[in-house]
């Protein structure tokens, strides 16, 4: 038996990994375009910004690693151009095929900035790979750039504007869309807006980038760009093979990661998994589900039966060291999927007054029809990612209102104020419902 | 209609407010022994050390803000003797008697140091009042001790420590139990102990003190002794009155927190609630809970119906700068509950590698006969908090460890491991299954 995973970082390292454990005498080979494997490509930002000094910190395991411990075939420089299933072949650049009887297909997302002229300029850099990040900080240190624009304020925008700020450059970033971090929020985003802005970063939203100009984007002068915008699955090549693919590009799934091909699975940012709030399929690339989903591919391509049962949609962003947490929906998102959305927004101190709490603001939102919670958001400087995973596991579990309410919480002054922003929160959710 | 309250700190005074928000013109009356109402007790240790500057910081609230701003009479010294149900009236101690429609008793826990030969010496202290904390730092000032003894390892005993030894005083703590923090658990005490005695605190377990000498306690040489041992809800006068109490001596309540007398409800210190992973009643004093169940019998005294289904029995010491927390039951404890406890104890960074995360180590204890996570502990500089509150919300869920392992937690290299160490545990747990 042969297992051929497509993709060498995240959600594919997990997927072959997980599959050896299972099956000692499974064959494995795991295909990878790039020149490195296993790197911590969220912490692409913080490599440019020089909190991680050197490339190789990110570097997880190199390919002789898995060779030599794990007995995984591990390939650079195999970049994958076409899959022919009928006959269970991954056909390479080269020229060669690798024959599979499971096929993991962990191909990852893509920077799509077609739609963007002037984008192969030597200023202008994406953020995706560690390719990427060592061509911008070379960048930095040799032409010391000093006017920055970031084209979007998703996730790796946001981070990489944070990164730039702090190399002393002046930054403005440019969002297509009316909102930050794929928040539709307007006090979500007002609150990222003045946290950026306190620290020197302009963020304008509403304003679609379509050319890269030598010395201006959109009117905003800069020598250095950086496109941090039009993520897509990268699912062509899957898709040419029939694999079939759901409403937002991205591989569909069943809970075992299976694609409508037998034996062929999908995992990480290439695919689509259940969003858990509304039990329909999402599309959310993230570091933690390409670990998770890799996982359980990985399983069921050899042999195990393992279940992904999907994903509330969690994430956090520090940005100049205040946490922004997001779970479920926002009000706007949650009325577009259906739902009848009430919320309510609090800040709170983080810990008691005494104890010189920080500012925490926490927003719930819960369906009036069932009193249930379907989403959440915390801002703050400390303890921004431990609230919203206690909304998360709440997602998870289908929770009312008032049962959150009633969420026996771990309190002492160090820590948290005897009424934790959560459940103050949870009570004012209560009246409005 | 009047409404009196026994007790006018956390659980007192969370009723008492609560009461008034329902209806608008029920009389209000809060009976409280002490001479000052609503402070924060969970912060006398941090007032002890002087991280909490005045006396006056902790106290939240005073009578005049109750009477002036919520029409709440809150009257100080106002110590209750008896109550005579059938007459519907609290005796005080000057002989007045006040009468009541509905009572809640809010009467807290007490020290019991009648054990304890010696404990009326001008060296030896409780802390369990906003005085005693008074006298405690008066008495560190003006004679300036050099050793001390802390009776007693649970929450208190241990920021005590931490107190005193912030002071430059040498510390033992004594402990009768062979466990610290009340967490039945070798690893965890062990831990405790490893933190206390890296900052010059000796931890002596399985010794019980029954005189306090002149300049010694149970052989160690000391001029300051603290008795942190020996609570006990306070429930005497409760109990004349005909209220019935549970096995642990606290007052039974029913999910609305009421008593077995009509009209009469119980909150905070003095109540036994329902632990939501056995489902049977249990006695867990603190802070929290108290707020929570003063907030409920409140709301029921005044016509309103609430209800709190129970508690979980979270809860967090920081000691010395690390947060140990634990929730739901030791591997140990479920053994005496009556469960097959199976567990997992694992290290983890608490941010990536190359973001220099600090050390986590969190344990998870689930039931094998169901695969129910029953309990589980996290230790660690950051992040503790917010890890044991997500096991605290699974535990409210019931959650299996199989769907825990898949919980979709926040992730960004600031804030978490792409793998949360919570995760982990869940995955290794699952493997002892």
């Amino acid at each position: 038996m042969a297992l051929v995973v497509i993709g060498g970082v995240a959600a594919g390292l997990s997927a072959a990994a997980r599959a050896r454990r299972i099956d000692p005498r499974l064959e494995i080979v795991v295909l990878e375009k790039g020149p490195v494997i296993s790197y911590g490509a969220c912490g692409l930002p913080y490599f440019v910004e020089g909190r991680v000094r050197e490339a190789k910190d990110l570097v997880v395991y190199t390919p002789e690693y898995f060779r030599r411990e794990r007995k995984i075939e591990v390939r650079t420089g195999a970049r994958a151009v076409s899959i022919s299933h009928p006959r269970r072949e991954v056909v390479l650049e080269s020229g060669e095929r690798v024959r599979y009887d499971r096929l993991v297909i962990a191909t990852g997302a893509r920077c799509d900035t077609s739609g963007i002229a002037g984008a192969d300029q030597p200023h202008v850099f994406t953020l995706h790979t560690l390719g990427d990040a060592e061509r911008l900080r070379r960048f930095i240190a040799e032409k010391q750039p000093r006017r920055a624009v970031v084209v979007g304020a998703g996730y790796i925008g946001v981070e990489a504007a944070d990164a730039l700020r702090r190399h002393g450059l002046g930054v403005t970033v440019l969002e297509r869309s009316a909102h930050a971090l794929l928040r539709d929020d307007a006090d979500f985003t007002a609150a990222v807006r003045k946290t950026l802005e306190q620290h020197g970063v302009e963020l304008r939203c509403g304003v679609e980038v379509t050319a890269v100009e030598a010395e201006r984007v959109a009117g905003v002068p800069c020598d250095l760009v950086v496109l941090a915008c039009g993520f897509r699955p990268n699912t062509a090549m899957a898709a040419e093979a029939g694999v079939e693919l759901g409403r937002f590009g991205g591989i569909r799934t069943d809970d075992r990661m299976q694609t409508n091909l037998t034996g062929v699975y999908a995992a990480g940012d290439c695919a689509e998994v259940t969003h858990l709030v509304t039990g329909r399929p999402t599309y959310i690339p993230l570091g933690t589900t390409a670990n998770k989903t890799g996982r359980v591919a990985g399983a069921n391509a050899s042999g195990a039966r393992e279940r992904f049962p999907g994903i509330v949609g969690t994430s956090i962003v520090g940005i100049f060291g205040t946490g922004f947490a997001t779970t479920g929906f926002s009000a706007v998102q949650a009325k577009a999927e259906g739902f009848s959305p009430v919320r309510a927004r609090i800040e709170g101190p983080a810990r008691p007054r005494y104890f010189q709490g920080t500012k925490t603001v926490v927003e719930l939102v819960a369906d009036r029809a069932t009193g249930r919670l379907i989403g959440g958001s915390v801002i703050g400087e400390e303890g921004a990612a431990g609230r919203i995973n206690v909304i998360a596991a709440a997602l998870h579990n289908r929770m009312r209102v008032d049962d959150f309410e009633q969420l026996d919480l771990a309190y002492s002054p160090p820590f948290s104020p005897v009424w934790d922003p959560l459940l103050i929160a949870a009570q004012q959710l209560k009246k409005e419902l």
